[in-house]
């Protein structure tokens, strides 16, 4: 599958018809490139950000705390501090020792809230144990909160006529990959697999305020195979390597797949290999157009926290 | 329709199919009846309040905003304070002229805020023009939001693991309504018809938290019926009288009608009738359970009121 990175191209801005007739089975689906999305949408941001330093004076300020020494963890704060640099953000951070106490985190969030060159506070998951995420989550501005997390901004996005300070990153980023490849939205319907307060539950809000008639499955679903089949969009966040089999879906469904899952593999040097909630194998004979793992969903994340980040700081400059 | 009120008998406690097979013609659905259940939850909380009473010597507190002179609106809070009183609760109420201003509207809410005898603040909508209902809302605080209307109410209904403070009152009715008439939600599929932040919305979210598969369908569905015809359970909230016809439903589906319109209707003194947004005698030959409009979901909403008004007084007062 990693060899199919790069080699699929999005159909930018061309209007998808996602539920075509006929048999598909002949011809494999359109790969959504997350990655070239992911890297145009960079690029607009640095563009946007070197507007705002000439017309301002001032860039974006992205703080992260990191606790404690998680190998990942440390990975995902390199790479989204690598991101900042590159757009022109700025970042801050800090880090602290597994056994720092939930008010040390607390004061370092509540630091980051006062201070006017921050734009974003980004709390890496997931903490020590003996830390109450909830509590620190909730401690960050919500003005401030670029995962979205915060209940406020949940609730605005639940809402008609509100509008989130903040949507979560990585919904955010399926909706996008959905609208810079063309599919249409309004008035189709589309299957969420997996209601989780970081992906499923916001993917489910924001489609349905695109206007498309949104289901929930869910793991007390009992036919889930059935229900997802009625869809001619389908976000998958369940976290099951390859559960989503071919024959779950319409034939020209579109289908984005947050998953990441480690299979073992004693073919690679590393023991493993990423593969999606879906198998992509059996869906892209059927889908008009998926999105691979490695390379689809993944990239968008950091793209949305930038863009997150881009966002809060204009409306704290006043820039259009 | 109005002599079918108190005909009827909910099945308490009992476990209905929902999706039973063969034809349901010849026989009417089962009458869910509101007006009945809603009585006796006003008992049950009046026995609580009473309880309360001798536990810790206070009693629950709501205060109501009236603003203008809106007959409705007047004779809303006229059965509101009516129904507190018979309950035990204490009610405040302020009644302010057409023409004050947002600034006195919201110090009223900031006094309430303040009040430690007072537990749920309502302020009865609509509020005149000049006055941005939202900004009123906000201020009131989340810990006395007895309708369920604050962002961080409705964020925290919407995550898993977190719980609201307050659930809007109707939506909150109707699904008390099903879990008393025996309807099982757990794995059903649910069709909830318009996405309202007061009814659609937050109703959706509760069947979700029931463990339903919950599909919402809204103005911009192109195929309701057909997606409705899926659903075992059916919440109409769209505010269209009687749009949603007899074969829009599976047969032995449950039905609940949130809306209340008035359509015109010489052969009556008042010149019109009370319908739901489902037409009932249609409908009531398929289902296998229905709400009748009036006597449904209308005596649930002040009933969950109360509810909700015990609830933050036993908070307030720890008392479980």
């Amino acid at each position: 599958m990693a060899t199919m990175e790069g080699s699929g191209s999005a159909s930018y801005g061309k209007d998808v018809q996602t539920s075509t007739g006929g048999s598909q089975t002949d011809r494999a689906a359109v790969i959504i490139d997350g990655k070239a999305i992911a890297d145009q949408i960079r690029e607009e941001i640095g563009a946007e950000v070197a507007k705002m330093k000439e017309a301002v004076g001032n860039v974006p300020g992205l703080a992260v705390i990191l606790v404690g020494a998680r190998k990942d963890s440390a990975t995902y704060v390199r790479m989204k501090k690598k991101a900042c640099s590159e757009a022109g953000i700025q970042s801050f951070d800090v880090t602290l020792p597994e056994d720092a106490t939930q008010d040390d985190v607390v004061a370092h969030v509540k630091h980051f809230n006062d201070n006017p060159a921050v734009h974003g506070i980004l709390v890496q998951l997931p903490l020590p144990k003996h830390i109450n995420e909830e509590a620190v989550l909730e401690a960050v501005s919500y003005e401030k909160d670029v995962d979205g997390f915060h209940p406020i901004n949940v609730g605005t996005l639940a809402m008609q006529g509100r509008k989130p300070q903040f949507v979560s990153c990585t919904p955010k980023g399926c909706i996008e990959l959905l609208k810079r490849s063309g599919v249409q939205m309004s008035g189709k319907r589309a299957v969420v697999l997996g209601r989780s307060n970081i992906v499923g539950t916001p993917a489910a809000m924001l489609l349905q305020r695109e206007n498309a008639t949104v289901t929930v499955v869910h793991s007390r679903t009992p036919n889930p195979a059935e229900i997802t089949r009625e869809a001619d969009i389908v976000i998958a966040a369940i976290g099951k390597a390859e559960l989503v089999r071919g024959d779950w879906f319409k034939p020209g469904a579109v289908v984005i797949d947050v998953g990441i899952n480690a299979v073992e593999d004693s073919s690679r040097k590393t023991g493993y290999r990423l593969v999606g909630d879906v198998h992509f194998q059996e869906a892209s004979q059927v889908a008009s157009m998926i999105t691979p793992v490695p390379g689809g969903v993944g990239p968008m994340t950091i793209a949305m926290l930038l863009s997150n980040t881009l966002e809060a700081a204009k409306r704290a400059y006043g820039v259009a």
